[in-house]
């Protein structure tokens, strides 16, 4: 047996790999487009324009991927031990996260489809769900050994409560109009952003 | 040299970054839909439907690369020091490991085609054959420090010999019902999934 | 709480999977030319030769990856403790670098155009800019223990000046002559390699 | 600064990162054969059987970076330190790998075409001539510490000068008959898997 081993040392190291190759494929979306051999200046910049939906949605992927990854980092910090269960968690976590670039592609082809925009929603909500489950199941497993853990933990399964409604709103107000979905989109990283930024130095 | 080197670190560090990696691409396989410029609602739902056996293999082959880490990560746990027998013997896991997506691509596209489901069933024996001579090597070789090693080892190759008749029928049942092979593919990951619930804390 | 946990340890391993993952992208947007199904030598020659730009511009985006990870590893191996500021910095930065299979395909595709070359210099410029901040925040957050910390970023923040001028200089000259903004991204790399080899031992 | 940093450990974490996403990305070259909607079981083994040469460059390219992968593992054990020249000629080592995926497509496409196995075969040539260099420059450096480290890397260079002479003759092979280069390239690995058997344990 190794002896200094840090038992959350693999889980965090596969769950960095696969979130990193997530975040890293979602550019592989955005095709170049292929219209003539050479492409006048107007042609090249119509050509952009025309992906701005495939940007939108490459950026907006990217940023609930960095979240995801900030928050696990934050989680994982406070973790001391590990369990089947835990790793059975970060799985399923890892299967929504895994998913991420189909419905990423889906709205930047089809960025006013409404199927398409609650799909997104939904693998979301699917994700936040898991992690807060995450948060849960640590602080009643006893995994996290310190206060700072526990209170942490608390107050995570307190804000994951907020995610699940505002997807299911952005997923039924997608039907209704498409900018609904999308502002819900931007505003969730943007609230997280803010949040992980008053998290302590070395968190 | 370095000091307080883990021998196994590097082959760990190598063997999560390929599973990451696999797991993660399996989604590629799952193209957009891409019918007109602009879908109804209908023609977005109808083209998801259309999708249902590529979301069902890459639900299948994300739990066995998943099942696989999990075992792996409890494998290497268990391992005290490295050989370049069992690098190979790592390495030929990864061979089959890696070449999931091709397999997975295929009962996808043709679910109920007898070929690429025989394919998909020898690819997961290969994988679950060179499993178990992993553990028996690391036994007979005395790469296992600990008694609990050493009887994780056992139980491992015992039940390592469930698997290959499991998939031969999977295998030879798809030619008479593709339903039989899938029943099989769905059956094995979740009595992993049960057997490695009952693995102790910090596993 | 893990006791000897290196706190950039997580960020450093997420970077490389990131640096890793997009260095090894970029040759995929070099598709295996298909004529017929036999090729002539002739035939081979003549469609390897059309992939010259391709070639090129996997060259110029592998090494200007390569400088990247180069000097992130400087700068991390500096740093004594991290922030959810320098972390968010960090992803900024992987923003931008994970962007550039993009617009070295579109410069691979269309070597002469100005769009796309304007493009590869703006997300060029767009990492640049983001890496000399990274230094700047950590040394006025005091993030750089030691005197050759704040001595090496002093220094990176003095030579990230140099970067954007140049790049826009690129994005400009390319509406002129195409060659200018080559001549400037093979020019930028090869300073960042001569400056790189007078780094100290273990550095 | 941190205290325990192992030198050469970031090297080694972005290395592996590199190897493990080539071997894996060398799988996206097979493509799912796409005839109708609904395959026969003889179309699909027709399917299969067509896309032997892309099987078999798939085996041999894996079994390439993993030897490389073994060899580059044994490489970093011995060594103590790191300095920029052996970060970048660790770089060039990898910017031959990260190519690799393209050649061994136009092997899988064009299985009996000169020009596709001598570029194979001159790629492979770069990276077993950089790694010979590896081995060279860490000797003269003196960054490898112990007496075990001095003697494999004598052993190293002298075994590196077999190569390019073999890859010569493969390449020039492949213009008389295509099975010359196909058997050199088989022959190497299996040479280095031997060779790699009689390493020391935990080497």
């Amino acid at each position: 047996m190794k002896e200094a081993a840090k038992p959350t040392a693999r889980v965090e190291a596969f769950s960095d790999g696969v979130l990193a190759i997530v975040i890293t494929l979602l550019v592989l979306e955005i095709r170049t487009p292929h219209l003539h051999d050479i492409l006048s200046k107007h042609e090249a910049l119509e050509a952009l324009r025309l992906l701005t939906p495939k940007f939108a949605s490459f950026l907006l992927s990217f940023a609930y991927v960095a979240v995801f990854w900030v928050n696990h980092h934050h989680f994982f910090n406070l973790i001391a031990d590990i369990s089947p269960g835990l790793i059975w968690l970060n799985n399923l976590l890892l299967l929504f996260l895994c998913f991420v670039p189909f419905p990423t592609a889906m709205i930047g082809e089809y960025p006013s489809n409404p199927v398409a925009l609650a799909l997104f929603s939904m693998v979301l909500m699917g994700a936040g769900i898991v992690f807060t489950l995450m948060w849960r199941y640590a602080y009643k497993r006893g995994l996290m050994a310190s206060s700072v853990g526990k209170h942490a933990a608390k107050a995570a399964v307190r804000s994951g409560l907020f995610g699940p409604p505002l997807y299911a709103i952005a997923a039924i107000g997608a039907f209704f109009a498409p900018g609904i979905a999308w502002a819900i989109f931007c505003a969730v990283p943007l609230f997280f952003f803010f949040h992980s930024m008053h998290l302590p130095e070395g968190f």
